[in-house]
């Protein structure tokens, strides 16, 4: 029987890529020493790959399943199947300048000054054509450069003719570039603080990204890899629903029972059961996480013995198709 | 909008109090790498100080709110509301000394037998004034010194007449300095196996210590701050509380309910569920983690299948008023 | 009173039985920095060791309690009390010789081919009865060598008259030790990475083992210590229980609520609780983590919002006497 | 006055770096903690780079000097002044395919055996331009795809047109690409003991590669600049010759110094100083290191006291101009 | 016989203070492991400690010899003798503001500005003593605020009167406490990347600091002890000079001597020995390391074959007495 | 040609193993990652194996040559060639005992209170053979038990009779054994300050142990192996020599130089060259290490400009026969 192949990825994805494997039940053996750690289930492989490598090797069937972000889907513009947005690794793909240009604060103004500088720009980036994509919509590019592409360096080759608009290749460490390597970067951010300490101010936002799940599209027309494949969505997406709720309890008198019931849209659907004093009910029921500080005043007046729990998975279990599952579009 | 500025210990307290804050929903960026870490809320900005540092800071209104020790609170002697006995870091400050000096086990013979023998003595401590105090109500140093305050030493200056019974300040290690420093020394064990490795021993308690939340006065009159640190403080308290419960589940025959009911004083107010086969009832309630193991034989002769949890949170849901939280004294 | 005193196993070994100690509701101090850890109960002493010497110093009365290897109890011989199988650090004592040798699988080759080389065939091992055993009862072996033992050759000693299959007591990186210091080993392992790294390939299983809970028999008969003992054992089980287990909650219609009783024979005597909607109810059970996907399809026909929990204990209640603990044989 | 922006190469070539600097006399201050370490010499500004960044910062004018390997320059093919051959970090770019293949052995077998059995050959590296050179001027390639250039496969695009031999760029751990994800990689190798372990074996060399110094040859006609270049090419020569050379000193007697020098063709000019004992001369000379074990017997019979020294530099003292430099063809 | 205490620094101190003991010739065992390491002299015994503390320590006769820095000396201002300028941990005490704050570039403008707007001034440092004296000494100061000294804050206790200027103890990372905690910073910088990289800039130099061996007065005077610590001043001081020159050879031809001996004003008094070859001499001197460059060109007219030594110590062997040593002011 | 086998110590002595071989000039690749590490002598293959499964490896000839120490040559009593003391890490092998029993001081004592206590003595060590001799030399031991063998446990047999003294096998962290596990250890210690910790003293030493270099008798009678085995005993022997003398250079004007040469017995037949200034010598010379503050007094009087050097080898050129070479007895 064939086995599904599964790239995870290296890097500052693996730690959160790891809990949230455990979480939905799976044990990994040996995930730090080895590129190949070995899962609880003998039917998937696992291989561990940079990001950047793994939409091209799952669009390519060298691997079935694959968990990378959604800016190297954007980046290399292959063609798979996204099954879930796995909601964590959110960052933005940004351009920043150094925080003392008071004066920039946008690509156009940035293309403007150098233009009328007569200084070429210089920006580095690993994202190569979502950075040109971006800077060749640019209004004042347009009006600038015309149809000429920005050029673009690597150690193996230049392409593009505008040499006034450059995106240098970075091989990592791309905050450390300005200002003597280049003048702006164009780069992911999860926080900020890595431009702050590095001097540099975000100006614009590319695009926004997070950690996904996709799947080669031949592997989903392979009943045992789509079967497969299939369980690991189902078991990763009652991690993600998980997260995002709270499962409550809460003891309350018969004469607030009603009460409580309409005040709190909230919950809907709450389980009501008696406690062994006949004068009290036991309601448990699962609540978006973002509303509870919302509603517990309401609690505090009409209920007592509020308990917390975050579930482990929560599955909706409607019909999950494959279909109805690419919740993130490219 | 005014943010809260909210002080972080660092250090030994460091770990404790993220694990204590994401249990409590929080999520937490950078907070190995920066002193200032990002949360979840964007109306709270993090600091990480020390906790030497944070009662002064959170007085002075550098800071509206802060988690230190309740060693640090008593030396400083600083004015602060005390919100919320946090109960981890839970340590003792204690005077040890050499284990081998068999004759001195209290402070006075220590004073005696150093005042016999016409030698200084001299105590290695970061806590001057606790330790002062305590040396001054000790009622043998006063038939001997009278009055006189003991000398303290510190790299900038130095304070206090008594020069044979000298309180050196020490800037970490203090476990260290004995014998060639010190002869005695004032810190805070957990364990005592730091005593024990270094061959001192405790001989009295000066105070106990655990982590407290503590907010500036003035933080507390500003409505809008004054509701932030209202939802930090219900939040945290429900995981203190949540770590001292556990939530129950057992199965029980129709013919045992009432017996277990009532030889369980332990679970008050249960809830009671039917089960699909109708002469079983399922009880489920949160009782004291420490009442656990006395009611296991009960339990065992009267229900079956014990399902055990440890609540994430618990809130008791009465009116958690600000005015009623000062749980440690001071 | 009496203390017990608790061996708990140094190594890789450690962090699963810290982990499963923590679970089981203890707290560990200095569990890193000392061989003598302290935990919340005073009543019990932990001692850190290594695996090798928990069985000896066991059976000896010098620990009353211990964690160890199935491996290490059969390898020492020793007589103690097994209490639990505690089912993590699961792995394979196995022959492994070097990948190349495509002719070579199993032990009778190896000792054919050898013996017809007329080379000495030397096998590096940490176990050498377990290995010398295993070596004498195969059937090429009894026929070459007759009745002859294996030499057995250690830093101290040599033991065995055959020189002609040597066993050589290894001190770590057993893998590493072929081709130049051995011909073949026999060593535990987990995944078959480290062996496939070595260019090493197992071809003969001589044992299976799990970390187990061990006992000094006289410990037992002391009442104080028996029944601390007893508590341990209540807790290490619900652990081990409860990981093998998932509690989950479903919402169901009237309609279909017995359809689903029926046709989930895994959901024995499930609770059914009505939701505030009174033509829906909650259906709460405990079921087998390996039965989970393959209940899912039913589930996703009759019921709706699954909520899965792990347990953190699950403790069966029927009368767990330490009579029939006994549940690793040896 | 304009300082020179030397660019040094960050991972495994920073610690070899970092050390002959120091021999070479410079202190360097937060080498591990800052991308700009800072120099004793103010007019020289260090700036972390990658090895693959370097070649093209150099050219570009954006670094005046660096340091980086043979393989980058020729992987890049840019135009910059090849100062000073720096010996260390001597790896091979090697093709290597899996160890079980034993009928393949070289290029030509890997291109026939894939083109035979009609699949696409699949190779994995971080030389897109020297791989896809050295496959095209393999005759078997010739005779069987013509002229038609490799497929290269990077996450932000592809180039050439054979499908039938796909270079996919690797992002690191290149040696664990195999065999799921490439058929054979072509990387660099020091000792081969990677490769050993991923069970890879070198079949050809592509090119060999050391550390070499770079200067952008704009920078080499500013006076200013050129002379600072040339100080720092001094004194890193005076280490890279210091190296190969032992500073020996013996005593002889007076009868054996003729002799000595005479059959020592390896001491060309030694110093001859006189003992205190008149009979006896002490002589020291600077030895090639490789000749060292094979003058040992001659020195044993005519010679006694052997002292030995490793000079921190050695420099020629001939005219060393930058003309002379280039010991590096490209 | 009494054994000479030496106190050594712990923290960043604490490597280059090992490796300048280690070139002494001296043996230190388990250095990084234990407060007391053990020495290769068994009549001096080591001890680690706080730079803060050490001149505190060695004063008061706790310890007889101690390494600290200059800026620990001046800001205990303990009467100690000191011996030797090590000259390694070189660094500036400078007052640092926020970067963006363009107008203020002095004490002077930091006062008056803040007086102005009538804000208090905030500033964080460990160097209580040396600040408040040269925040006094600054003319602005005086005129605003006459004679009243700057308000002092630590965790034990506060001293001086004027609220409106307010130094605050810092207990480390003292750079990340503005802007929330200090609006400026006084603190020692070695390279100015720790303040470039929290947005803060050095306006003004208190005192510069170098590491230092310091004595007790009264242990200088004890015979035995005096001969053990002249010792180990005289080796440590062999180091400190040796750092600073080089040992070079050269071979020169016997037309060229003359000339290379007059025109080398840097080589006083060098050896010259002749070699086999009559027409040839090796000179061999000593130099000051940063004259090394400059003579270059002259060597490389006249000579041959240079070969170049850092040697492990220098001793000038003129009368080295204690009474000549105290080379650092205070 | 056959190639030279040589095991390397992993462990504590690995670090100084490497650092020794590399002073002799060899290059290590891969020492920390990799039980193979190659050397720059392609003759020579290391392998890094235990200290206490060298002797047994070497002996046996699966090694030719091999680092260890005395202290586990002497424990196993294998037949080896011992070629050189290498005279690195020197520990003791040690008796200790509890630090409070402070009647106990001596085996003697050790074996009479427990005899007479009727208290089995129980000892943990890793050197059986070399402390079951030692205890049985015991005059004490004698009377009590006569000729019977103290009982010695491991984890897979004992052997001996005598249960009144046991030896426990221990699998190192011996010192933490006492006092749960054991009531003394045998066990080597380098400073003490582990066994001081552990509230041990030691009360006897059974041997001293250094480093050794080792080979296999027959590997020395194969002229291919000897040959290179000398070179590498050359090559060490060097580092060893050059480790216990410093090279230094004097000057002294032409009046003092009988006197210099007179009265530093220590300085034998010197190097004596003329300086450019005619009235002055330079001197230089090889002193013993441990002569060096001794002869300071007189250079101080007679010389100028003292320069030391630590040689990196010196070879005393007399004939190194593999005869001569057993410096340690055994």
């Amino acid at each position: 029987m064939e086995k599904v192949k599964f790239a995870i990825p290296k890097g500052h994805l693996a730690e959160a890529t790891f809990k949230m494997l455990e979480r939905a039940g799976y044990e990994i053996f040996n995930g730090e020493t080895t590129y190949r750690p070995t899962l609880n289930d003998p039917m998937i492989e696992l291989k561990i790959l940079r990001p950047q490598e793994i939409p091209v090797y799952v669009s390519e069937g060298l691997q079935d399943l694959g968990i990378t972000g959604v800016d190297w889907l954007r980046e290399t513009c292959v063609d798979v199947e996204v099954l879930l947005d796995l909601e964590y690794s959110r960052v933005k793909l940004v351009l920043a300048v150094p925080k003392p240009w008071t004066e920039i604060n946008s690509l156009s103004e940035l293309l403007e000054i150098f233009s009328k500088q007569r200084m070429p720009l210089r920006i580095s980036t690993e994202y190569l054509n979502l950075s040109a994509d971006f800077i060749k919509r640019n209004p004042v590019y347009g009006k600038i450069y015309g149809n000429s592409d920005p050029l673009i360096v690597t150690p193996w080759w230049k392409k593009g003719k505008n040499v006034k608009v450059a995106l240098f290749l970075s091989f990592g460490a791309t905050e450390a570039k300005p200002p003597e390597n280049a003048d702006a970067i164009i780069d992911v951010v999860e926080t900020g603080s890595t431009l702050e300490q590095n001097d540099l101010k975000p100006v614009e936002t590319v695009i926004e990204s997070t950690a996904i799940l996709i799947a080669n599209k031949k592997a989903l027309k392979n009943p045992t890899k789509r079967e497969k494949i299939f369980d690991v969505l189902t078991l990763l997406r009652g991690v993600v629903d998980g997260r995002k709720k709270l499962h409550i309890f809460v003891n309350v008198n018969s004469k607030n029972l009603d009460m409580l019931l309409k005040s709190l849209p909230a919950m809907k659907r709450p389980t009501v059961s008696p406690l062994s004093d006949k004068d009290w009910f036991s309601v448990n029921t699962i609540i978006e996480k973002e509303k509870f500080m919302e509603i517990l005043p309401t609690l505090r007046k009409l209920a007592q013995g509020l308990v917390v729990y975050e579930p482990r998975q929560i599955l909706p279990l409607d019909e999950m198709g494959l279909e109805g599952t690419s919740g993130v579009e490219h």
